[in-house]
Protein backbone atom coordinates (compact mmCIF):
# COMPACT_ATOMS: atom_id res chain seq x y z
CA UNK A 1 0.00 0.00 0.00
CA UNK A 2 1.39 3.30 -0.83
CA UNK A 3 2.00 5.89 1.87
CA UNK A 4 0.24 8.62 1.99
CA UNK A 5 1.06 10.24 5.01
CA UNK A 6 -2.85 10.02 5.81
CA UNK A 7 -4.26 7.75 8.67
CA UNK A 8 -6.60 5.43 7.38
CA UNK A 9 -9.26 6.42 8.84
CA UNK A 10 -8.79 9.91 7.50
CA UNK A 11 -8.50 8.37 3.88
CA UNK A 12 -11.67 6.76 4.53
CA UNK A 13 -13.69 9.84 5.88
CA UNK A 14 -12.13 11.43 2.55
CA UNK A 15 -13.38 8.71 0.49
CA UNK A 16 -16.85 9.06 1.65
CA UNK A 17 -17.40 12.55 1.05
CA UNK A 18 -16.15 12.50 -2.42
CA UNK A 19 -18.41 9.37 -3.04
CA UNK A 20 -21.01 11.72 -1.52
CA UNK A 21 -20.39 14.81 -3.45
CA UNK A 22 -20.32 12.56 -7.13
CA UNK A 23 -23.73 11.08 -5.57
CA UNK A 24 -25.01 15.36 -4.80
CA UNK A 25 -23.58 16.88 -7.91
CA UNK A 26 -25.25 13.99 -9.95
CA UNK A 27 -28.71 14.76 -8.45
CA UNK A 28 -28.45 17.96 -7.90
CA UNK A 29 -25.79 19.59 -10.86
CA UNK A 30 -23.20 21.69 -9.62
CA UNK A 31 -25.47 24.50 -8.88
CA UNK A 32 -27.76 22.39 -6.48
CA UNK A 33 -25.25 20.64 -4.70
CA UNK A 34 -23.96 22.12 -1.28
CA UNK A 35 -20.61 21.39 0.77
CA UNK A 36 -23.89 20.92 3.70
CA UNK A 37 -25.84 18.65 1.49
CA UNK A 38 -22.67 16.62 0.71
CA UNK A 39 -21.42 16.63 4.51
CA UNK A 40 -24.93 15.12 5.83
CA UNK A 41 -25.01 12.42 3.21
CA UNK A 42 -21.44 11.35 4.33
CA UNK A 43 -22.64 11.82 7.78
CA UNK A 44 -19.54 14.32 8.90
CA UNK A 45 -19.34 18.21 9.84
CA UNK A 46 -19.35 20.53 7.34
CA UNK A 47 -16.15 21.64 8.54
CA UNK A 48 -14.76 18.81 7.53
CA UNK A 49 -15.67 18.68 4.22
CA UNK A 50 -13.74 22.32 4.11
CA UNK A 51 -11.18 21.44 5.92
CA UNK A 52 -10.53 18.12 3.73
CA UNK A 53 -10.95 20.15 0.28
CA UNK A 54 -11.67 24.01 0.90
CA UNK A 55 -14.55 25.51 -1.68
CA UNK A 56 -17.42 24.02 -3.03
CA UNK A 57 -15.39 24.07 -6.86
CA UNK A 58 -12.66 22.05 -4.66
CA UNK A 59 -14.88 19.59 -3.86
CA UNK A 60 -15.92 19.18 -7.27
CA UNK A 61 -12.64 19.12 -8.87
CA UNK A 62 -11.63 16.55 -6.27
CA UNK A 63 -14.96 14.18 -7.17
CA UNK A 64 -14.88 14.42 -10.91
CA UNK A 65 -11.19 13.87 -10.68
CA UNK A 66 -11.14 17.30 -13.31
CA UNK A 67 -7.09 17.75 -14.80
CA UNK A 68 -7.09 20.91 -13.19
CA UNK A 69 -8.52 23.21 -10.42
CA UNK A 70 -9.81 26.64 -11.72
CA UNK A 71 -8.12 28.39 -9.50
CA UNK A 72 -4.77 27.58 -11.20
CA UNK A 73 -6.65 28.70 -14.46
CA UNK A 74 -7.45 31.86 -12.61
CA UNK A 75 -4.37 32.76 -11.48
CA UNK A 76 -2.56 32.06 -14.80
CA UNK A 77 -4.93 34.09 -16.25
CA UNK A 78 -4.26 37.21 -14.42
CA UNK A 79 -0.93 37.13 -13.86
CA UNK A 80 1.44 38.57 -15.93
CA UNK A 81 0.48 41.14 -18.74
CA UNK A 82 -2.67 40.86 -20.29
CA UNK A 83 -1.40 41.13 -23.70
CA UNK A 84 -0.04 37.60 -23.46
CA UNK A 85 -2.43 35.68 -21.94
CA UNK A 86 -3.51 33.55 -24.84
CA UNK A 87 -0.31 32.08 -24.75
CA UNK A 88 0.38 31.52 -20.70
CA UNK A 89 -3.12 30.13 -20.87
CA UNK A 90 -2.41 27.53 -24.02
CA UNK A 91 0.94 26.69 -22.50
CA UNK A 92 -0.56 26.11 -19.32
CA UNK A 93 -3.43 23.83 -21.59
CA UNK A 94 -0.61 22.24 -23.80
CA UNK A 95 1.03 21.28 -20.45
CA UNK A 96 -1.79 19.49 -18.97
CA UNK A 97 -2.47 17.60 -22.46
CA UNK A 98 1.50 16.80 -22.75
CA UNK A 99 1.54 14.89 -18.94
CA UNK A 100 -0.10 11.47 -18.88
CA UNK A 101 -1.50 11.95 -15.51
CA UNK A 102 -3.80 14.70 -16.44
CA UNK A 103 -3.92 13.71 -20.02
CA UNK A 104 -5.82 10.33 -18.91
CA UNK A 105 -8.46 12.28 -16.83
CA UNK A 106 -8.96 15.06 -19.59
CA UNK A 107 -9.88 12.54 -22.04
CA UNK A 108 -12.40 10.96 -19.61
CA UNK A 109 -13.85 14.17 -19.07
CA UNK A 110 -14.42 14.76 -22.72
CA UNK A 111 -15.99 11.55 -23.13
CA UNK A 112 -18.02 11.68 -20.59
CA UNK A 113 -19.19 15.15 -21.13
CA UNK A 114 -20.07 14.22 -24.76
CA UNK A 115 -21.67 10.92 -23.35
CA UNK A 116 -23.77 11.85 -20.31
CA UNK A 117 -26.07 14.82 -20.88
CA UNK A 118 -26.28 15.03 -16.60
CA UNK A 119 -22.57 15.01 -16.80
CA UNK A 120 -22.61 17.78 -19.11
CA UNK A 121 -24.68 19.43 -17.28
CA UNK A 122 -22.66 19.55 -13.78
CA UNK A 123 -19.86 20.94 -16.17
CA UNK A 124 -21.83 23.12 -17.71
CA UNK A 125 -22.98 25.10 -14.23
CA UNK A 126 -19.16 24.31 -13.06
CA UNK A 127 -17.75 26.51 -15.73
CA UNK A 128 -20.66 29.04 -15.82
CA UNK A 129 -20.29 29.64 -12.54
CA UNK A 130 -16.92 28.51 -10.67
CA UNK A 131 -14.70 29.66 -13.73
CA UNK A 132 -15.68 31.82 -16.20
CA UNK A 133 -17.77 33.89 -14.04
CA UNK A 134 -14.62 34.44 -11.54
CA UNK A 135 -12.51 35.59 -14.70
CA UNK A 136 -14.55 37.63 -16.43
CA UNK A 137 -15.17 39.92 -13.53
CA UNK A 138 -11.47 40.02 -12.73
CA UNK A 139 -10.82 40.89 -16.47
CA UNK A 140 -14.15 42.81 -17.27
CA UNK A 141 -14.76 40.99 -20.40
CA UNK A 142 -18.08 39.43 -21.54
CA UNK A 143 -18.19 35.88 -20.64
CA UNK A 144 -19.32 35.50 -24.14
CA UNK A 145 -15.83 35.96 -25.19
CA UNK A 146 -14.57 33.78 -22.32
CA UNK A 147 -16.59 30.67 -23.69
CA UNK A 148 -15.16 31.08 -27.71
CA UNK A 149 -11.45 31.11 -25.95
CA UNK A 150 -12.80 28.12 -24.20
CA UNK A 151 -14.43 26.37 -27.25
CA UNK A 152 -10.64 26.67 -29.22
CA UNK A 153 -9.41 24.95 -26.61
CA UNK A 154 -11.43 22.30 -26.12
CA UNK A 155 -11.56 22.10 -29.85
CA UNK A 156 -7.83 22.24 -30.05
CA UNK A 157 -7.76 18.93 -27.61
CA UNK A 158 -10.46 17.57 -29.72
CA UNK A 159 -7.82 17.30 -32.90
CA UNK A 160 -4.82 17.05 -31.71
CA UNK A 161 -5.45 14.44 -29.18
CA UNK A 162 -8.12 12.60 -29.66
CA UNK A 163 -8.78 12.89 -33.14
CA UNK A 164 -4.99 13.16 -33.32
CA UNK A 165 -5.26 14.51 -36.86
CA UNK A 166 -1.99 15.83 -39.07
CA UNK A 167 -0.33 18.00 -38.73
CA UNK A 168 -1.77 19.62 -35.70
CA UNK A 169 -1.08 15.84 -33.78
CA UNK A 170 3.13 15.98 -34.53
CA UNK A 171 3.24 20.02 -34.16
CA UNK A 172 5.05 21.19 -31.43
CA UNK A 173 3.85 23.16 -28.48
CA UNK A 174 5.63 26.30 -30.08
CA UNK A 175 4.53 25.92 -33.85
CA UNK A 176 0.56 25.50 -32.24
CA UNK A 177 1.39 28.40 -29.80
CA UNK A 178 3.00 30.65 -32.82
CA UNK A 179 -0.78 29.99 -34.64
CA UNK A 180 -3.43 29.57 -31.83
CA UNK A 181 -2.03 31.82 -29.32
CA UNK A 182 -2.73 35.31 -30.94
CA UNK A 183 -6.23 33.76 -31.12
CA UNK A 184 -7.13 33.14 -27.93
CA UNK A 185 -5.52 36.59 -26.64
CA UNK A 186 -7.85 38.20 -29.37
CA UNK A 187 -10.77 36.70 -27.07
CA UNK A 188 -9.81 38.65 -24.39
CA UNK A 189 -9.01 42.00 -26.32
CA UNK A 190 -12.13 43.71 -25.93
CA UNK B 1 -43.46 1.97 -45.63
CA UNK B 2 -41.92 4.98 -46.97
CA UNK B 3 -41.92 5.50 -50.80
CA UNK B 4 -38.07 6.60 -51.54
CA UNK B 5 -38.66 6.27 -55.70
CA UNK B 6 -36.25 2.76 -55.32
CA UNK B 7 -37.23 -0.46 -55.74
CA UNK B 8 -36.59 -3.03 -53.00
CA UNK B 9 -34.08 -4.88 -54.41
CA UNK B 10 -32.09 -1.54 -55.29
CA UNK B 11 -32.65 -0.59 -51.48
CA UNK B 12 -31.24 -4.29 -50.31
CA UNK B 13 -28.13 -3.74 -52.43
CA UNK B 14 -27.64 -0.40 -51.31
CA UNK B 15 -27.73 -1.12 -47.80
CA UNK B 16 -25.85 -3.93 -48.31
CA UNK B 17 -23.01 -2.09 -49.72
CA UNK B 18 -22.85 0.00 -46.91
CA UNK B 19 -22.32 -2.96 -44.15
CA UNK B 20 -19.78 -3.85 -45.97
CA UNK B 21 -18.26 -0.41 -46.39
CA UNK B 22 -18.55 -0.18 -42.55
CA UNK B 23 -16.86 -3.66 -42.17
CA UNK B 24 -14.14 -2.29 -44.47
CA UNK B 25 -13.55 1.18 -42.99
CA UNK B 26 -14.07 0.06 -39.49
CA UNK B 27 -11.29 -3.37 -40.57
CA UNK B 28 -9.00 -0.94 -43.09
CA UNK B 29 -9.21 2.45 -41.77
CA UNK B 30 -10.19 5.31 -44.21
CA UNK B 31 -6.85 4.94 -45.78
CA UNK B 32 -6.86 1.38 -46.44
CA UNK B 33 -10.25 0.67 -47.40
CA UNK B 34 -10.69 0.43 -51.27
CA UNK B 35 -13.76 0.91 -53.65
CA UNK B 36 -12.87 -3.02 -54.51
CA UNK B 37 -12.49 -4.31 -51.21
CA UNK B 38 -15.89 -2.93 -50.27
CA UNK B 39 -17.73 -4.52 -53.27
CA UNK B 40 -16.02 -7.66 -53.45
CA UNK B 41 -17.62 -7.94 -49.17
CA UNK B 42 -20.59 -7.14 -50.54
CA UNK B 43 -20.61 -9.51 -53.57
CA UNK B 44 -21.39 -6.79 -56.32
CA UNK B 45 -19.53 -5.05 -59.46
CA UNK B 46 -16.91 -2.01 -58.33
CA UNK B 47 -19.09 0.02 -61.22
CA UNK B 48 -22.08 -0.48 -58.69
CA UNK B 49 -20.06 0.79 -55.70
CA UNK B 50 -18.98 3.98 -58.09
CA UNK B 51 -22.68 4.12 -59.79
CA UNK B 52 -24.79 4.63 -56.38
CA UNK B 53 -22.28 6.71 -54.12
CA UNK B 54 -19.53 7.99 -56.43
CA UNK B 55 -16.27 7.95 -54.67
CA UNK B 56 -14.74 6.71 -52.01
CA UNK B 57 -15.00 9.38 -49.60
CA UNK B 58 -18.83 9.78 -50.50
CA UNK B 59 -19.32 5.75 -49.71
CA UNK B 60 -17.60 6.82 -46.28
CA UNK B 61 -19.95 9.47 -45.91
CA UNK B 62 -23.10 7.62 -46.48
CA UNK B 63 -21.92 4.73 -44.31
CA UNK B 64 -21.01 6.38 -41.01
CA UNK B 65 -23.89 8.71 -41.66
CA UNK B 66 -21.78 11.89 -41.87
CA UNK B 67 -23.96 15.11 -41.15
CA UNK B 68 -22.38 16.39 -44.39
CA UNK B 69 -20.41 15.57 -47.24
CA UNK B 70 -16.76 17.37 -47.52
CA UNK B 71 -17.32 18.17 -51.68
CA UNK B 72 -20.26 21.08 -49.96
CA UNK B 73 -17.67 22.04 -47.56
CA UNK B 74 -14.60 22.51 -50.45
CA UNK B 75 -17.44 24.07 -52.48
CA UNK B 76 -18.57 26.53 -49.74
CA UNK B 77 -15.33 27.33 -49.27
CA UNK B 78 -13.80 27.81 -52.67
CA UNK B 79 -16.95 29.65 -54.06
CA UNK B 80 -17.06 33.50 -53.27
CA UNK B 81 -14.33 36.04 -51.92
CA UNK B 82 -11.66 34.80 -50.16
CA UNK B 83 -11.73 37.25 -47.36
CA UNK B 84 -15.32 36.05 -46.35
CA UNK B 85 -14.11 32.61 -46.05
CA UNK B 86 -14.37 32.49 -42.41
CA UNK B 87 -18.07 33.63 -42.41
CA UNK B 88 -19.16 31.12 -44.96
CA UNK B 89 -17.96 28.15 -43.06
CA UNK B 90 -18.76 29.19 -39.98
CA UNK B 91 -22.39 30.10 -41.39
CA UNK B 92 -22.52 26.40 -42.80
CA UNK B 93 -21.80 24.86 -39.66
CA UNK B 94 -24.03 26.45 -37.90
CA UNK B 95 -26.43 25.53 -40.44
CA UNK B 96 -25.80 22.11 -39.88
CA UNK B 97 -26.10 22.59 -36.29
CA UNK B 98 -29.05 24.00 -36.38
CA UNK B 99 -31.82 22.06 -38.44
CA UNK B 100 -32.01 18.57 -36.22
CA UNK B 101 -31.66 15.80 -38.94
CA UNK B 102 -28.31 17.17 -39.24
CA UNK B 103 -27.54 17.63 -35.60
CA UNK B 104 -28.54 14.42 -34.43
CA UNK B 105 -25.68 12.36 -36.64
CA UNK B 106 -22.87 15.80 -35.40
CA UNK B 107 -23.47 14.90 -32.08
CA UNK B 108 -23.42 10.91 -32.66
CA UNK B 109 -20.29 11.12 -34.41
CA UNK B 110 -18.90 13.58 -31.58
CA UNK B 111 -19.64 10.61 -29.15
CA UNK B 112 -18.03 8.06 -31.31
CA UNK B 113 -15.03 9.91 -31.92
CA UNK B 114 -14.67 10.47 -28.18
CA UNK B 115 -15.19 6.80 -27.17
CA UNK B 116 -13.58 4.39 -29.79
CA UNK B 117 -10.22 5.13 -31.14
CA UNK B 118 -11.05 2.65 -34.19
CA UNK B 119 -13.44 5.72 -35.16
CA UNK B 120 -11.28 8.38 -34.20
CA UNK B 121 -8.52 6.74 -37.02
CA UNK B 122 -11.31 6.30 -39.68
CA UNK B 123 -12.32 9.86 -39.17
CA UNK B 124 -8.72 11.55 -38.32
CA UNK B 125 -7.56 9.93 -42.41
CA UNK B 126 -10.67 10.91 -43.92
CA UNK B 127 -10.15 14.58 -42.75
CA UNK B 128 -6.56 14.25 -43.62
CA UNK B 129 -7.18 12.59 -46.83
CA UNK B 130 -10.53 13.45 -48.37
CA UNK B 131 -10.82 17.06 -46.86
CA UNK B 132 -8.06 19.05 -45.38
CA UNK B 133 -5.27 18.05 -48.45
CA UNK B 134 -8.17 19.03 -50.66
CA UNK B 135 -8.51 22.53 -49.36
CA UNK B 136 -4.96 23.08 -48.64
CA UNK B 137 -4.13 22.38 -52.35
CA UNK B 138 -7.30 24.45 -53.50
CA UNK B 139 -6.33 27.45 -51.50
CA UNK B 140 -2.55 27.02 -51.38
CA UNK B 141 -2.61 26.91 -47.49
CA UNK B 142 -0.77 25.04 -44.90
CA UNK B 143 -2.62 22.27 -43.79
CA UNK B 144 -2.02 22.95 -39.80
CA UNK B 145 -4.22 26.11 -40.83
CA UNK B 146 -6.59 23.77 -41.83
CA UNK B 147 -6.68 21.62 -38.22
CA UNK B 148 -6.55 24.86 -36.43
CA UNK B 149 -9.96 25.98 -38.06
CA UNK B 150 -11.42 23.12 -38.04
CA UNK B 151 -10.60 22.39 -34.06
CA UNK B 152 -12.21 25.99 -33.53
CA UNK B 153 -15.06 24.89 -35.16
CA UNK B 154 -15.53 21.50 -33.70
CA UNK B 155 -14.54 23.15 -29.84
CA UNK B 156 -17.66 25.63 -30.95
CA UNK B 157 -20.09 22.81 -30.99
CA UNK B 158 -18.56 21.36 -27.86
CA UNK B 159 -19.32 24.37 -25.79
CA UNK B 160 -22.29 25.58 -27.82
CA UNK B 161 -24.50 22.74 -28.65
CA UNK B 162 -22.86 19.61 -26.04
CA UNK B 163 -21.83 21.34 -23.15
CA UNK B 164 -24.31 23.70 -23.75
CA UNK B 165 -22.51 26.29 -21.91
CA UNK B 166 -23.92 30.04 -21.26
CA UNK B 167 -23.92 32.37 -22.53
CA UNK B 168 -22.91 30.89 -26.20
CA UNK B 169 -25.66 28.17 -26.21
CA UNK B 170 -28.29 31.02 -26.17
CA UNK B 171 -26.07 33.37 -28.56
CA UNK B 172 -27.71 34.00 -31.85
CA UNK B 173 -26.12 32.60 -35.09
CA UNK B 174 -25.13 36.33 -35.62
CA UNK B 175 -23.24 37.01 -32.10
CA UNK B 176 -21.45 34.04 -33.07
CA UNK B 177 -20.22 34.83 -36.42
CA UNK B 178 -19.57 38.43 -35.47
CA UNK B 179 -17.25 36.73 -32.42
CA UNK B 180 -15.43 33.82 -34.21
CA UNK B 181 -15.57 34.10 -38.05
CA UNK B 182 -12.53 36.77 -37.68
CA UNK B 183 -11.01 33.85 -36.28
CA UNK B 184 -11.84 31.42 -38.73
CA UNK B 185 -10.45 33.68 -41.20
CA UNK B 186 -7.56 34.55 -39.48
CA UNK B 187 -6.35 30.78 -40.37
CA UNK B 188 -7.68 31.22 -43.86
CA UNK B 189 -4.72 34.31 -44.34
CA UNK B 190 -1.41 33.07 -44.21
Amino acid sequence: MARTGRRPGQTQTREDILAAARDQFAERGYGGATIRGIAAAAGVNPALVHHFFGSKDQVFVAALNLPFNPSVLVDTLLEGPRDRIGERVLRLFLGLWRRQETRAPFLALLRSVSNSPEVAAQMRTFMETAVLSRIAAALELPTLRLTAAASQMMGLAMVRYVLAAEPMASATDDEVVALVAPVIQRYFDP
